[in-house]
């Protein structure tokens, strides 16, 4: 018989756990397959364990404790110390993923972190090894249940955003404190990590352009299912030119997107490239057992001498200003040569009108259209313009709107 | 400056041309990120090259020559020499798989074949390395682009099943003679393919339940729609009790099953697990430029070192009688009793009816209902019976129901 193979354990949550028990469920039929038997040698759990000695005794180390401290440091030694690793990290994988990579390759070893995005949707895989010889044009993803979740339930109940949040948290889909999900940063730290292995250029957390659900009505909802549209917290990363522009806002998209129908607590990436039209990746987002499998096929694919692609170094530049369609609220008074005026101020930036919804409430009135695509930059200098209009009775409420379905 | 990375290509047509101006364009960047230059070396076509000459000066053989003879023979010979072997050909893969793996491990060398199933969505790769440690209960697919553009057709204009196939062949999503694809056997030899990965068990394509296309009608498709349920041929592997059926027939689905939106010519596979729930992949079928996308992420991968999973040794049983629910479509006499006579001869075999329309043609009526799951064999007794009663004015039609979405 064969020596096991031994795995260190950092971090024993929700994740570790159902890990641990996959392991041990799973060790005969991996036994079979690579000729070796994974067994959890260390466990390091917040209060016990040695962190140095779990990695010196571990064929490989699995990290699940999340946050960045003192998870860097200890993926960090572990890789210098040629121990590969396995992270379901993406705070630290999206933060330091560079240092890592190196640190990898000074210790002639891997680290793998398909766990860090989208659960088991196997977008990580699929970008570094089926596609890594292709040219890929753009990434969509919904690669946060939790929002997802709350977008789908406005949705289909009618129910207010606050409302929406808290059927999540009774749940179990959203956290006590929500921020990291509902303002797009869980979301962010994820398309930087996928804009990396598309793109190969690196994208700092903070060069993501990041907008949140929290502002969202259901009013919106309403006049949006009149277009024919659905709402999605939607990640974009994509050429521009030389360039690259990534980033995480609301957005309406047409029934026939493919990721139109993806809905509750699921997460779903589309990849597009010239060659291959586009293919679409979905599944559930990330809970303890789904993480924890896909931990354990990059566990896996180690012990089979799978090697991930070697880091590319290209490095592109970052565009924030973009062309996007834009739904456009407006809360009026009702009054004459109200219509002719926002549009005046639309003409001036160039924003040309596709289609328009005029409502009158007692003395108020809404004004909901959906515009042409247009630079950002001149669709928002439009709207302030607009919003320093002596009728409106409430800001302007903007959210883009996806009309293409393909590049190709 | 390194070696080129030398490809004998064995054959030439549509997919071959394609994967020649592929690695051509791609050739600096895989540079960049493989340390070698891919570089077509030898080239086998209808009427020039010498195969052996063109196998022993390359460093791996890429195969689109379809087929199974010469094909398989200088596969054989390739991966013998110690050749790796990407192949497009699922013929040979489901047909020959297991000499195949046998010569790549006398060879010391590989076989991956991810352009032999569902062009470039990548379902091979995730099955054999993402999920290789994985409990897989079941898959369902979407294969075949030609039926499947061919029963969007129907659906959506009321076309007969001639005519939808003609506007196929004119669009090129299907060929001359369509028979491999419109009866089934196309998608009968992946789903072969597919079994074998996620089951470890060897399936013979003739152990494949496999019904086609060919006798459906309008009348099915709107009745179907009254009941909420949309037609796709669809494969299923899965595990029945210790044994495994295998099986691709046309089945109704219900709008929310994650198959139910795969329009036109694409294909998509779900893969159930009690782990993860479900995973969907989708993305365009087969084509010159998608097949040869696939066929380059295989290479890259041998190019980084990466090693495939070796093939694991189960066997289980094949079980062809499984449950299923069934629509169930009868033209009768428009007479008194009916009714009554259908129910005795299905209540005789345990059919339960979940829905039933009745509606009278003049002298005619049609009957049409959907079941309650039931064990196939007991199901076409019943409709047997059903077909001998002397009210019928045609042969019955049946077609299984897909009710669940999910097994976990």
């Amino acid at each position: 018989m064969s020596e096991p193979f031994k795995i260190g354990l950092l971090g024993h949550g929700t994740v570790g756990a159902a890990f641990a028990a996959l392991v041990q469920e799973r060790a005969g039929n991996i036994e079979r397959v690579t000729g070796r038997r994974p067994l959890v040698s260390g466990v390091l759990t917040r209060s016990r364990g040695d962190a140095a000695q779990i990695i010196e005794g571990a064929d490989l180390v699995v990290e699940v404790m999340g946050g960045l401290d003192p998870a860097r440091e200890l993926v960090l030694s572990a890789l210098r110390a040629g121990r590969p690793v396995v992270s379901a990290n993406k705070q630290l994988i999206s933060r330091h993923g560079p240092q890592l990579w190196d640190a990898a390759a000074a210790g002639g070893t891997q680290l793998r972190f398909e766990a860090a995005v989208a659960g088991v949707v196997p977008v990580i895989r699929v970008l570094s090894e089926s596609l890594a010889g292709a040219h890929i044009e753009r990434i969509h993803g919904i690669v946060n249940g939790t929002t997802n979740f709350i977008l789908t339930q406005m949705a289909a109940t009618g129910a207010s955003y606050g409302d929406a949040l808290a059927q999540a948290q009774q749940l179990g889909y959203a956290e006590a404190d929500p921020t990291e999900d509902v303002t797009g940063l869980d979301a962010a730290a994820k398309m930087a990590i996928l804009a990396r292995l598309a793109f190969g250029s690196w994208v700092q957390v903070d060069d993501v352009v990041c907008d949140g659900i929290e502002d969202l009505t259901s009013a919106d909802m309403a006049y949006a299912q009149e277009f024919g549209l659905g709402l999605k917290l939607l990640g974009t990363a994509e050429r521009i030119g030389g360039a690259l522009s990534v980033r995480v806002h609301p957005a309406f998209l047409y029934a026939g997107h493919p990721l139109a129908s993806v809905s509750g607590p699921f997460n779903a990436v589309t990849i597009e490239s010239p060659a291959i039209t586009e293919i679409t990746l979905s599944g559930p987002g990330a809970g303890g057992p789904q993480t924890a499998s896909a931990i354990l096929g990059d566990v896996v694919s180690v012990m089979t001498g799978e090697r991930p692609m070697p880091a590319a170094g290209e490095s592109l530049a970052i565009e924030k200003d973009v062309e996007s369609a834009f739904y456009l609220h407006l809360e009026v008074a009702d009054q004459p040569g109200v219509l002719a005026q926002v549009a005046e101020r639309l003409g001036l930036q160039g924003v040309s009108v596709k289609s328009v919804i005029q409502e009158g409430l007692g003395d108020d009135a809404r004004l909901v259209m959906v515009t042409h695509r247009i630079l950002e930059s001149r669709f928002f200098a439009a709207v302030a313009l607009i919003g320093a209009l002596d009728f409106m009775r409430a800001a302007p409420r903007a959210i883009r709107v996806i009309e293409e379905q393909f590049t190709a």
